[in-house]
């Protein structure tokens, strides 16, 4: 167009010399006055191009990615959030095997995510079933995987609590590789790549179901292949085994809650309800929880309330972008007694041992994240007369429970006629950290239960 | 070029009064079709893109907002902070009551802040005095929210360690609504909203005053009403009660400092200036904190270290954004001898009890910050001869303790003669973990003091 | 306007039918070119503001400087990382001591990088060999300033651990405030300031040599002058001494990996490679490191894959930005193997005590990492077949050795024989925290080793 202007203007001023001079003058200050007009058009596109700068849209990406990275970051800090809770929740002569497992397992999936995780995740769809391009990070795709990756890790990591004190390391760490690299990204592919549920309109923002009822399931098929501790259930009632560390629980759930920001955050005007309902949630269903434990019990149980935070995070976790903060806040009080009743089903009913509540809080909470979806959107739940979400959220609930047991329970029985899942009993009475490790926990400390 | 512009644009004009009309009208939209484009190229107006993406505008309150929403995840992973720092301070057998109420207390003032405290900080002034609108987050303003949220969490909390070891949880978790939804939020509103203080020129950038002071001086008024615990004062002399673990109280430190880069960031240009004033001031009230113990006992405290520490970040959060760096390093050096100085008063002179040290490190201190503000500010303090600040931030001074005692004070007393503040004597020697939560911090450690 | 444009084109074009061809052609052409021109100034991007708002330059610096302080944030956090990893590997007699230590220095080396450090290392250059402008921060460049300072605090606490349970307090904040004032500034010079080595070349992109390196060998000369703790050698034979808290080694891991997300990043597109390139290569030094004690030993030793880890992370800090992520897993991988050998060498044939590991992680593996330039860059390395980066990454190797050996051992030489560097024996077997601090760690707890 720079050229075409100049074109003009030289066209102008020969022309114009064919009339008188007034008009030629006219004509002369018109293409003067066009030129000054082009120039200073041009001179505005060249001052922002001589030195561009980054323009609004790369700014704008920038932006998004600055949150992801951090999100990402936050995610990652989970883990600690993980090994402490589960340190603290369990007894101090497994609390080492515990710690290995919790550390290595994230290390682990990172290589199965790297290798072949992403590729089934968010490759290109076969079928809707799985994705099968983008190998080894070949796409190039850095701020996606990383913030992908740790999702994944957060799943797997979900595991090694409702397995805690009796499960051999090396089964552990296989199981680990195999949930990273196939059967949390097979699932996850289904409903965040190009997968059969999505495309049926099943929405699930950051993954009640995909990270965290996957966990949850999973960790139901692996506490159930491995059975229960020694002296969990004398004559089928179940025993009291004490948490050893009351600290260390407490400042997982602080570690885990603070990381959360991350899990649920999005991007752009996203960022600040997300975190709102985050908080709410979490919050709400602590002091539902602490509440229901003084009623029931008398006494004030803290290891419950923090179950409690859990709950409410793992049930805003689908919902979070879709709903407005009061429904938050009713999404985490149904999720603590939800998380309290699974317990007791868990523990009394299914008579299945999980040191640390992961099924309940991770799993079950994760269906009703599911479900509020479809009760509590804003466009499309019941809230608003609405059903159009119902029977995708419901196809998630069944799918992602039956994709989590049956494959959890195949991989957990192949482990189990191959390496073996659990410890010899003369070992689990020692205390997995001497027979695994060679060490104590606590040295210096001459008490263990 | 402009003037070029319009001097050909001018000529032109009158150069057409020369030719037929026919011409002259086509010469004079000519010119005033030139005069509409310079005035495009000009002023150039923002429908200037194909694809427009974001504004810049959008792009700087995007990029304020992602400054806003980590500082809100830093302020509030402090909770952590003050739960680890305090537990470390008392005594193993009251630990998970401890723990249980810091946990709870930030629980309790979200939902508190949700429905009532947001609203009287900062909605729409009555005379000054407390806000009156925007209960239940109905203002949208999610980010605002979140942020102010963390802020007056970290108030509420700041009380726990103060009366720990001997007061009732259900009355604790009382104050903690009480305080969150309406104490803090009306201080809040006389300097942070449309409130008195603020519009006398009281300044207090990210909350010496409003938090910690408010925070302080409730705290003073609480462990006043419940009492020291059982055998601190012997005949009248304070008895050492040994910090039960050493890195709960260093590690909790950390996670204050670390988060304190958010409560004191701002955005823009601050987040530089404000985070180097932070960092300098917090390690200088460290620095002057353990030789005050060197040469007063011989020995360097490291508990007293880490209360230097939060000393110096209490004394600079209200100036950092006002001072230059040399100025931050003096706040600091000034703000150590104030807490130990406070802290010796508080106990050898009130004969108050307060385990942590809140009393001292957040209320004393916190006035230091808000003097410190006429001192050094840059424009309009001492250092720079003016004089400007000197009776907003004393009035605000003033404020802050006397508002703070009087509700503290008629809170606590109003608790004690309905609920209850303090444990029975049996309950308070046994240990409160025991008679409030029926376990044992550290179940399987022999020895309890 | 643009309305008024189009209607001046028009009238214009239909007008200059009344005129004969040559005045028609020159009105068409020049509506044509004020068409042109309009439509230039309606494509026309930046200026596109009544209100400009901030220009896109600024914006950008803005999101930098948004990065560059969550950066710095994430990085002081790995204080609290060196704490609890250095405090759960040594004996709880010793932890409050190394604690003080570990909280100390960081406060030391902030007022020295203040006062002169920065200056010394980022001021204008003498030669090549020490910057000396911008004492006391009076450049004004404090983002600048607070990233270069956390990287400061980082290379003066590595030394904590490898003169952990023997070495005097005093002196040791004395070597604090020496080595972040003087020696790990002048070796940054060369590398990040205008010195000789980035002169000819040589790259760390974020501190394999310049943090780590520097950190790792002025460890080994004050773990040499110190000499061994009693006991830890009988008759030449190195003896184990237990990790007194496995869970705060793991904890302490775990925040430092999270940390090194901010070590480890960049700006702009940078920063979802350098995740992922952190990422992989931690993981991959976990996964090695546990497989090597697991053949060497038939244990899986959580210790030293915890060690592992931070190889992997301290070997990719130099190369992150210039290598590919399979590369990086490459690089984690062998800095496993490094770390372990290296441990072996110290200590069985150099015969140093070194507590925590520090000389062979952040030493000898940060010297992997700048050999792991010259080879993995994807533009001048060996890999690519160029061999441009071989002489400068040697040289540095070199440099840094031996600058940090010589100074290193002149400071301690020279506090050796000034203030003593160690503490008598029978306060070392009674255990430094009652000497130095006249506190026990866990005075609750009636073990001690």
């Amino acid at each position: 167009m720079l050229s075409a202007t100049s074109n003009v203007i030289s066209h102008g001023i020969a022309a114009a010399k064919e009339y008188p001079v007034s008009l030629r003058r006219t004509l002369i200050l018109l293409a003067v006055g066009l030129l000054a007009v082009g120039l200073l058009a041009s001179f505005n596109i060249a001052f922002a191009q001589d030195d561009p700068g980054p323009t609004n849209e790369w700014l704008g990406g920038y932006a998004d990615n600055i949150v992801t990275m951090v999100a990402a970051a936050l995610v990652f800090f989970m883990q600690a959030g993980f090994a402490l809770l589960g340190a603290g929740l369990i007894r101090s002569k497994n609390t080492t095997n515990y710690l290995t497992k919790s550390f290595m397992d994230f290390a682990i999936a990172s290589l199965g995510f790297w290798a072949f995780g992403f590729a089934f995740m968010l490759g290109d769809t076969a079928s809707g079933f799985i994705g099968v391009t983008g190998w080894f990070l070949t796409s190039g795709d850095y701020v996606g995987w990383i913030f992908q990756m740790v999702f994944a890790a957060t799943a797997a990591t979900i595991v090694a609590g409702a397995m805690a004190e009796r499960t051999k390391l090396q089964t552990y760490l296989a199981y680990s590789f195999i949930v990273s690299s196939l059967i949390y990204p097979i699932y996850g592919h289904w409903v965040w790549g190009d997968g059969w549920l999505g495309a049926m309109g099943a929405l699930d923002y950051a993954g009640s179901g995909v990270v965290h009822a996957v966990g949850g399931f999973i960790a139901l098929a692996g506490a159930f292949v491995v059975g229960p501790r020694i002296g969990k259930f004398i004559n089928g009632r179940p025993q009291e085994m004490p948490a050893h560390s009351t600290p260390f629980v407490v400042t997982g759930t602080f570690i885990l809650f603070f990381g959360w920001f991350g899990f649920n955050v999005g991007t752009g005007d996203d960022i600040g309800l997300n975190a709102v309902n985050t908080l709410l949630a979490g919050a709400t269903g602590a002091v539902v929880a602490l509440y229901i434990t003084l009623v029931a019990n008398g006494k004030a149980d803290i290891l419950m309330a923090c179950n409690g935070a859990l709950a409410g995070l793992v049930g805003i976790t689908a919902p979070v972008n879709f709903v407005d903060p009061w429904a938050a806040v009713v999404i985490g009080a149904i999720a603590a007694p939800v998380m309290y009743f699974a317990l007791m089903f868990v523990e009394r009913v299914l008579k299945i041992d999980d040191p640390v509540g992961a099924i309940s809080v991770h799993g079950f909470t994760g269906l009703w994240g599911l479900l509020a979806v479809a009760i509590f959107a804003t466009d499309g739940g019941l809230v608003t007369g609405a059903t159009g979400l119902l029977v995708p959220q419901i196809v998630s609930i069944v799918a992602v429970v039956v994709w989590s047991l049956v494959t959890g329970l195949a991989l957990f029985y192949m482990l189990k006629f191959s390496m073996g899942v659990r410890v010899s009993e003369a070992e689990e009475l020692e205390g997995l950290d001497i027979s695994e490790h060679g060490i104590q926990t606590y040295p210096e400390a001459t008490a263990s239960s």
